[in-house]
């Protein structure tokens, strides 16, 4: 065969097989000159708290990190106490894919998985999950955080209101909230509003926000709004590994990633490919896309023949586990900044053969 | 005043405010191409494997890391139960300088420090310390591990012999053993010998293999020589959130790191510094070289008002705790593979002054 | 004041309420000569290693301790490392009642609860969970143990078959398994099998065998089948404080315990007494027993104002989460050895009234 | 068979071999009857924080527990953060003898050992630790505790004055402040002061107060003045495995202990024997006892022979590390409540023989 090898053959397992934004490179390139101080005492650390403060429109601290998973857990790590509980949703990636990372930086404070259709919690089910565990006393782990995903592991998004709803709950009830935005500028781009919007004015406390998935090499951030947890950060931070000694060239990126709406950019490349994604497939009388798409993310139940084809031609995704009330085998497809029009159609064009 | 302000005065508070070198930007470029596979499973984690395990001579498991601190203490972590204890030299950077990251990762094992003149241990501390703990039976933590640092903390190194003597000591004890190779290439260089004389020949199990402070950006691996540990290590790794997904940039680091003699060049420039600056200190009458130097560290007793002076004219620098017999203030000078002669002679004639 | 003041009136809120059998009394007394070397060093101690091995027939390691929540803490944080899972029943005691021990001890390993009727657990969960766990690599905690629970949650009791259907299923698996024994001799009594029948036998590697909610004062033991656990264990119990210094008094408490079949005529009484109060209710029209009684609890579906007259006329019991298919209100009763046929004869004239 | 055989020899190894006092055996029994609410509602309970309140002279919350270890890595672990440094004396039993419980209740703060003659410490020694620690910020573990033991690993005794010099240093630095009473009583005997005036009077916020050394078969108390610290304890003692159910067994020692002044009349007895021993130990020209005797334990250097010959006779003790300036052979000689004065003869008669 000859053309087939030599074309260019998309990757929708995840967001995350993807390169690096040329942007973000020239800014590592440009962050490479003479002696800095180390640890974050740079001035490229200080301009990115600047950016975000602006970009957020409210005084934050900002840790900057290499990882979802260490963002994660070193947020909830400090908004509870190892005999306390973290609500999340069921299927949330602290819960289910990080390794008990939550469960390491907390000294064994307890997920509780509540349950949600499209991967969205509601207020009725956190309030009485609550309720059980305060009326059990020193028997069970007491209520402490919150943790939301935005968008969420289903690919949907959570409009402020639904947010402020939540959040809302939690604080009446003593809890602090905590957002794992590894998604959050797909999010923002769906929902065409503000940073502030779906975090602290949404009664955010502290924010993951993911730039790796979205044109980073390796750069996530913590945006702390609520500042009495900022200084328990800092030394659980180092106290993880997670502090670099070079910070400059963590800094160098999340600034890029921040600047010119590249991050915007990217995510709006992401989710328009997506939704081209979904309509594409839609058409095929066989498949049906099983939840809303409203980020770069697309869960699809194909028959299981349409499936093998698609792989025997070299695509890469992941099963995924259906739904409730989807009895067929689901797909999942991410698409991200770097996919193009071409490649997606590609892939639309294999499913229907 | 015009022109000083404009001099470049290098900064030798550490090695870790440097810049990365040309080569390993270059090969993060170069890698920034295509969709490749997550968490590893790409083509320039497998040859690092590859390259590692010739330069080492022998089967290795290299598990890439951000920062110096997770390496040692994800290292530590694999290497000891909770209940147990890790042996060091009570200057260690383990002991002091990050935040207790070892009880962290290992769920509270204790680091017992041992005393040791020039920063070096000496197997009869060891097996005293070991012998007491034993004794003691449930009632005290039982030894299981040593940790070595190579070069030390006060910028000397240890001979093959004098490693085999301690691992020796620490395997008949029943320790597993690490070496923080946060200079390990300042050490090899220092030694003239191979990568294997002061690693798995010597003795060792697990190595921190650093390059952060030698030219990479943010770059450490576990090189893991008892494969024993590797399938903890792997599950840990991911847990402490230090599994990077987007890989290939951080393997891509060492990967050009170890290519082609950078890591030795690198090195040899900033011991050849050092001396030169030790040598050029010396020269002084009032100044006093305290410990011999082997690596790229001088430890330098000087009266006050040089030390301010030098401060005065912009150069950073730490105090540092006089080692024992020395009564007058002394500092600590790090030179690095991106600081000249001309950098080392202006600080010289700074202290002359 | 009339008659109904000075009515002994029993709890039925748990078996804790009670209090210590007269013999188990008079064993603390007749321990309370001479000086005795500590910490498990005396003959009482020793006769109790001897006495479970008789009983259960096999070698076995006995860890006297104060509560069964250590107990279960222990077993598990020995049977499994930080990063790996151990699966349960969604209703289990260490999920819901132990305030995050098991979490705790085992710095952080997750329960995983699973679903099933009456109590028990169903081999395919296991085994479905357990895949899934493994399809997921480092991003998921892996599986390591399965807890049971015999006497179950729901009064229900596990046959010796169905207790080896499960372990043989998790040792397949390679996970290893403990049984909480908190009503171990209720369960023993109702099936009129031998000790080794539902533990070791059945494939269980650790037991956490009670006494206090059946006649001691403060006394569960760990009693371990697997002995390649043992030195952890005992490292692991000083740590956690749990090593008494005076231990003949913890020992002596069990040892009379399994003397003269005490452990066994308790059991009896408490779950004849639970068969009576379960037939008594059952009369009632309005009342329902919605779970088998096998052993010493009564889960009973009842009016409200039935309930509140049981209370208004002094009576304690909890009021419990009902299970699936039942929508009235379910309250539990807890039988013990100390009750007898007159109380809760009272308790059902009252619910009569 | 002779007379020797059947001579009780009183054993000097640890106070912690002896019986319990009848007072507390009887209040075992008087506590046996009934149904009584779990967990601490009952009335022993109440009754026992009224009396501690009344002896202590202030309110304080009473937690009852087990062991003096569980009692206090407890305190300790409410008392700091993971990322914070608890400071000791170097010899301290939290330190040494605890298998690193503290590190595991607390999640893994740091122990720092400070050194002090004859078991005390300075605040010069602490002021300086607590210096160092702050100059370094994030990359070291942060004071957060001071723990001190009354009466000493020594078995020397603080003055309240001189407590109280070093809790308002520790106050000073930010610090909270904890006591090891285990030998609680024995301090307070030898001092003739009020139980205050050595602990929250002289800025104890936390107390650890021992009985089973003087008299219980296995009960000790957390006394915590710091009201801010209480609810955290009370869960981290149900997780710790550490609230006994059926409480009034535990209450009902301490109740005792703290009534009629029996922990006085134990501690004045076992003190009388200390220095009983001491002075007829003195009166051997080769016998030098080389620490203050001020509670009920006695360091005496003495010839190996006679060591021995003391062992030969049947006498059980430890060998001690020795104090600083001594270079002969140290033993450690226990008295306790139930020693008598032919008791502590005859040792001394075997010692001159």
């Amino acid at each position: 065969m000859t053309a087939a090898s030599t074309t260019r053959r998309f990757d929708f397992a995840s967001d995350n097989v993807t390169c690096a934004s040329p942007q973000i490179m020239a800014a590592l390139h440009a962050a490479n000159v003479d002696c800095v101080a180390s640890y974050g005492e740079d001035r490229l650390s200080s301009a990115l708290q600047n950016r975000v403060a602006e970009l957020f429109e409210c005084e934050v601290t900002v840790l900057p990190m290499t990882t979802g998973t260490a963002a994660n857990a070193l947020a909830l790590s400090a908004l509870c106490k190892p005999y306390e509980a973290v609500y999340c949703h069921q299927s949330a990636h602290v819960m289910t894919d990080e390794c008990g990372a939550p469960e390491f930086f907390s000294a064994g404070a307890k997920l509780i998985g509540l349950p949600g259709a499209q991967g969205r919690l509601q207020a009725e089910d956190l309030e009485a999950a609550c309720a059980l565990a305060r009326s059990m006393g020193v028997h069970h782990v007491q209520p402490a955080a919150l943790t939301l995903s935005q968008a969420t592991e289903w690919g949907t998004v959570y409009t402020p209101d639904a947010l402020k709803t939540l959040t809302d709950s939690a604080h009446r009830l003593g809890l602090r909230t905590h957002l794992d935005g590894a998604r959050f500028a797909n999010a923002l781009v769906h929902l065409g509003c503000r940073p502030a919007d779906i975090s602290w004015r949404a009664g955010i406390d502290v924010l993951s926000l993911g730039a790796t998935k979205n044109g980073a090499l390796a750069a996530e951030a913590l945006v702390v709004f609520d500042q009495s947890v900022v200084q328990e950060l800092l030394f659980r931070r180092k106290r993880a590994g997670h502090l670099w000694s070079k910070m400059r060239f963590l800094s160098a990126q999340l600034l890029a990633y921040l600047s010119d709406d590249l991050w915007l950019h990217n995510a709006r490349q992401a989710n328009t490919m997506a939704t081209r994604l979904s309509q594409g497939l839609s058409a095929l009388p066989s498949v049906r896309v099983v939840q809303p798409v409203e980020a770069n993310e697309v869960f699809v139940e194909m028959p299981t023949e349409c499936i093998e084809r698609l792989r025997a031609t070299g695509y890469h995704f992941y099963d995924w586990p259906a739904p409730a009330g989807i009895h067929g085998a689901v797909i999942r497809l991410v698409t991200s900044f770097d996919v193009c029009a071409a490649d997606v159609d590609a892939l639309i064009l294999a499913a229907h053969r």
